[in-house]
């Protein structure tokens, strides 16, 4: 398994990667970036650009990667935190020509959030410098994502394999859950409980994906009867980026909250995650919670992903 | 006095600051930057990683914060120039969510400039990292600011004490003239004439601070009658950040204008200051008069002073 | 011939730049810097500071100059994609003041795109710093663009003197085109078709310009006349920035239109060229064209050619 994904310089979805990439190269390549933050100097990027356009804005995403960067010595050599309305974009330029004008300036990486779906994929069949997808417009994909949840998860629990773990919200629209299913999928005796309204449930492309896997996953309705089984909780956002949303007033709405009574079913070494932002979806009294991981190792592990995606894409040899 | 602020890391509002700490650690190490930036090569903060977070745009002090950091070759690993607009803030996220994540993300020392009062000061309640308060909503403060008017002052004057200085403009709104306020409390013998409509004064906590230190203020209505007795005219805008304003059709405004009226009523070692941006509230004929520091001595002061919290902040030891 | 333009720092139109200097200082440089870029290491600029200061958002153009800077070792230590939207300008301050401010912070080089014309001509008269002029607000100049251009054609074919040059489209608020026709009056025996509706021709300053330097132009209405003869389309966008627009659904528009019908009728070694970003006046089956050069050796020479200037600006002696 080559650190180029198969040969392949792009990370645009779940799907690419091996289980067995994962294991041997990616979780312990994210588990030496821990130490080259503690030791705080390192320059194997040194002279490596990266190129960062975001089309949908997000502070947390982006800062992520750019401290990647810096932490491993390299460069942002630009970075737009708003393309969409700042560039060339609005006077119409299709995205292929924006793409083919960077790989121009000899970028050696470039992160792209774009506002619309599989941008990442369309600007991947033109670039010549490796694209890492941060985040597709919503229902999608967040490869990145997807990867630094794993490796909380693996962290805390030392596995996959077995394990049972929840996917809460607006399953329908998040492209979190997505990327997660998919990853998941490529290990062996896992369960998903997808917890959601109706109208509100994982897409039929993902369940597909599933079966094949055999990968055992059921729908229910109520958080409270999965939490005492499950290994970890995955909280999203009832409301996307896109618009879509939970209906706020159903007063089943309750049934979707991370809140203490929930905490108090979990099993004692179960994690709660979210993605982030969070709004009220998990109230504030379960933050201090020593399973309540999304404030602090999922976070961190946002980083310690993105500077092993760089290194593994930019020093592969190194 | 540690270079850490007696302990509390943080810069955060003027009161924080005692006299001894302004005398023997500040004023002496702004005086070093001036050198660094002449000699134009310093390492101190190699591999330092600097965010800044600009809730409520300012391309002034935002870029004084990141040259103060290029200067002393660290690293601005993330800026936004307006994340109010482009972070998980629109979301609904919690701004206290906001500065634990960015904590996770190994930071050095954090540069905010939030939209709602003492945001700086609810940040540094949760926050591992340093941070440097760059601007409140006013009314509020603006730490940094005071500090490099405090430094302006000196270095034209030679000391503070017995010092006669008339604020002018939007008192009850102008977070410039509060922190300034604060600052000037520190010292002995100091006169401030505070100028403004009757609408527009300086607030009653600034005022009932300044009688607890001894400090005399007088409040008048007409900037010509106080011009020729003090040191130093402090200019404010009429119309601040948050939208108040004074009324620009009252036909008394030009009792609140510098022009050559009021310069030529002032001492000749008196000095003509203003926070930036100025539109009309002083004339454009004054900008040469050489008391006038406003677009030279005061803002490159705000350079050195950057860099002087950032190095006391960094690298106390060096 | 100063590597300073004439002991002039700045670079704010295309006429300021003689014959002489193109031909034997700025050619060669920039084909120095395709061979550093090559080598993708190189640290002439350490130290330096450069502050980007776009007033009307451009991805592409201030992507090349912070690569530039980069690729040349030195640090973009200020940029600000949206500055009319962000910054003091929003609060009434002038021009002039921003530009004196700046100064204060000691940059080495200002980048500006401002969002009125002559913008960059009125910094350079209070900027002690070296100005760029990244781009006037249409019409107006746009010189680093028309060097990348003549660079272009100068790398494809070895010469200007003597050259057929058609451009195409809205010609009367286009900035590329004006400073373009400047650059090319500067040869000899060059012949410039300007091919537009009657409403967008060309306007009287630079014909009149083109008459006092002996330049042949002629003004037409149908691109296919002239396509057999010319050495080079210069095609340009119909909306232009500010809002002016070719009528785009005036019948004869495909007379302003790129496409195989036109390319076919073209000499082999004519070359086509499009300052970006292009909507739909060229056809995309006339991408891979080989004497299409305007998603690949046209953005390239951008790079190269603000890494030139950079270079003659900030480190002439090296």
């Amino acid at each position: 398994m080559s650190a180029h994904f198969d040969g392949w310089p792009h990370v645009i979805e779940a799907q690419q990667f091996s289980r067995q990439w994962i294991e041997t190269e990616f979780l312990p390549t994210v588990n030496d970036m821990r130490h080259i933050v503690e030791v705080r100097e390192c320059s194997i990027l040194k002279g490596q650009k990266m190129v960062v356009l975001f089309y949908q804005p997000s502070t947390r995403t982006r800062m992520s990667f750019e401290m990647a960067m810096a932490f491993l010595g390299g460069t942002v050599a630009f970075s737009s935190e708003n393309a969409g309305e700042f560039s060339s974009a609005r006077k119409g330029e299709t995205f292929f020509d924006t793409v083919k004008v960077i790989n121009c300036y000899y970028p050696d990486v470039i992160v792209i959030r774009y506002n619309r779906q599989i941008g990442a994929k369309f600007a991947a069949e033109v670039s010549g410098a490796p694209i890492i997808n941060a985040g597709d417009r919503e229902p999608g994909q967040h490869p990145t994502q997807s990867l630094l949840d794993l490796n909380t998860i693996f962290q805390r629990r030392g596995e996959i394999d077995g394990l049972r773990i929840a996917m809460v919200g607006d399953l329908k629209n998040g492209r979190t859950v997505r990327s997660l299913s998919y990853l998941l999928g490529k290990f062996d005796g896992v369960q998903i409980d997808y917890v959601s309204p109706t109208d509100s449930q994982m897409g039929d492309d993902v369940k597909d994906y599933l079966k094949r896997h055999n990968v055992l996953f059921r729908e229910s309705r109520d958080l409270r009867e999965v939490a005492p089984f499950v290994d970890a909780i995955y909280q999203t956002r009832t409301q996307t980026e896109c618009g879509a949303s939970l209906d706020r007033n159903d007063r089943s709405l309750g049934y979707y909250i991370v809140d203490r009574t929930v905490v108090d079913l979990m099993k004692n070494n179960a994690i709660i995650m979210h993605p982030l932002p969070r709004v009220d979806e998990i109230t504030t009294d379960v933050d201090d919670d020593p399973r309540s991981v999304y404030l602090t190792d999922q976070v961190k592990s946002g980083l310690f992903t993105r500077m092993a995606l760089l290194k593994m894409i930019l020093a592969p040899d190194v």
